[in-house]
């Protein structure tokens, strides 16, 4: 089972699904959001494209070639387009849309789509309540596609908090998933945006720290800095450490070992003094030869 | 005040908007329907792109020069899209649902379109409330838009409902253009399905009977059968004379005169005996200057 975010998580995905072993996704649900009247789910989708082969990897969302007809129209028709969307991206999202209006939950929704687009290994989305992450900011209350995508990251985060994360619970396909697994992998994804939410849901930490299987992070961090998106300045903002010591210790109730870059030999020994295993290596995934090698070095971890 | 249904009476609307009146047109909802999550409009979007001139007119829908990559992926998706929708067109669609969902009429959501567009002309549809056209046929109950688009208008059709029209009411904005209006047009539309849905309404025919306004018509007959579209069968179905003087025995409450095609010289004694004005010309509208003809024939009428 490999709990998985954005970006970076749907490259281990990948190299993951190329090894010989079951794979489950269990994906992040707080950058979900309403735009022009479908329901985006930014992570759970760029699993499902990157799995299908169809995502635009190089920019991290999306899908490959999409044409952008319908959100020049919508601009057109006077709707403020800031959120990218494009008209293939749209589809699914639409279906997603219609399904649950019809009553589908977010895991059926999900598990339609990627069976449509062929990927083989379940997706499941970490819960179906209404979580959304949120974020106080010098510019307001901002959900975290606004801070990010609207204000490119720019305004002062004071404080990260998961709407809804109280009242919602991880899904019982989550719940099994995790209990059978001989391994949980916890993606190089933000651990603030994309993993806080997950473990923000009641039970979610204890079924992580009560499960047989090992769990092995493979860490977002070079320095103090994440290889891609607003890790540094979120982990701050909730006053964790930004860099692999800080990851290791946001997961120490469960973690048994992570990988962290080979650029950070000085955080290995205060990161085993958390008895969490720690190996460095070569974090960075430029292409599917290291997102295979990775996938492999965490198991094997 | 124009009454307008698909493809014939958006051209008529099109040589009103040309000549020297203060035009509004009142639409059809009957066909209106949910596809793919969004909420369909087709005679007020059409209306409305005729008017704003971006319309496929040749084609009798949607806009010139769409795609269809949207839709595209969604049949990738495995969902069954026999109901074409461009992706410009679905723009329309998803903002209508959009603010819709955000509370909106559809009176409010088609100003706001209509706008948008450039349209000056105010575009109202008979009503905000949930009507929709169904027909039982050989084939089950159908909405129009499985009967027409889906199965192509080769069902039997035994009786045709206007479902929820006993329960909704023209809008206040339609009540009172016509009330204000100096002539009431009956576009060329099919009586049963796009005028009919109106009529249906309570107090609409009432209002057209009271109001000051002259009512004319543009038959969408010739002989036996309409310029486009199923309404032959539809009115044998529902029993009115499948011509120009079914035509104006089904208005005759409120009718003060109707231009027939010059085809159908025979008919103008018998509509006449209705104490229903007739005159007789070639209705077909091929191009901008017929419609103009038309629009400019029908007022001196």
């Amino acid at each position: 089972v490999a709990l998985a975010g954005g970006t970076g998580s749907a490259k281990l995905l990948r190299g993951l699904a190329g090894l010989p072993i079951d794979l489950t996704a269990v994906v992040n649900v707080g950058d979900d959001a309403w735009f022009y009247g479908v329901y985006v789910c930014p992570d759970i989708d760029i699993a499902t494209y990157t799995l299908a082969g169809v995502a635009d990897v190089r920019r991290g969302w999306g899908i490959q070639g999409d044409t952008y007809n319908a959100l020049a129209a919508l601009s057109r028709l006077g709707r403020d387009t800031w959120f990218r969307l494009g008209d293939l991206d749209l589809a699914t999202c639409l279906l997603r849309t219609e399904l649950m209006g019809n009553g589908a939950t977010l895991t059926q929704a999900t598990d339609r789509i990627r069976k449509a687009l062929g990927v083989k290994s379940p997706i499941l989305p970490a819960t179906d309540g209404p979580v959304e992450t949120w974020l106080l900011t010098s510019k307001g209350e901002l959900h975290l596609q606004e801070f990010w995508v609207r204000e490119g990251g720019k305004p002062r985060v004071n404080k990260v908090t998961y709407r809804g994360a109280r009242g919602s619970t991880p899904t019982p396909e989550v719940k099994s998933a995790i209990r059978a697994a001989d391994r949980v992998v916890i993606c190089p994804a933000n651990p603030v945006t994309s993993i806080g939410p997950m473990l923000a849901l009641p039970g979610f930490a204890k079924l992580l720290g009560a499960s047989r299987a090992r769990v092995v992070a493979l860490s977002p961090m070079v320095g103090r800095a994440p290889v891609s998106g607003p890790a540094g300045k979120l982990m701050k903002s909730t006053r964790v450490r930004p860099d692999s010591l800080g990851v290791a210790e946001l997961y120490s109730d469960f973690l048994d070992a992570i990988l962290i870059s080979d650029e950070d030999p000085a955080l290995k020994g205060p990161i085993e003094a958390l008895e969490i295993r720690c190996a460095l290596t070569d974090t960075m995934m430029t292409d599917l030869v290291s997102e295979a090698r990775l996938a492999k070095e965490l198991l094997e971890l």
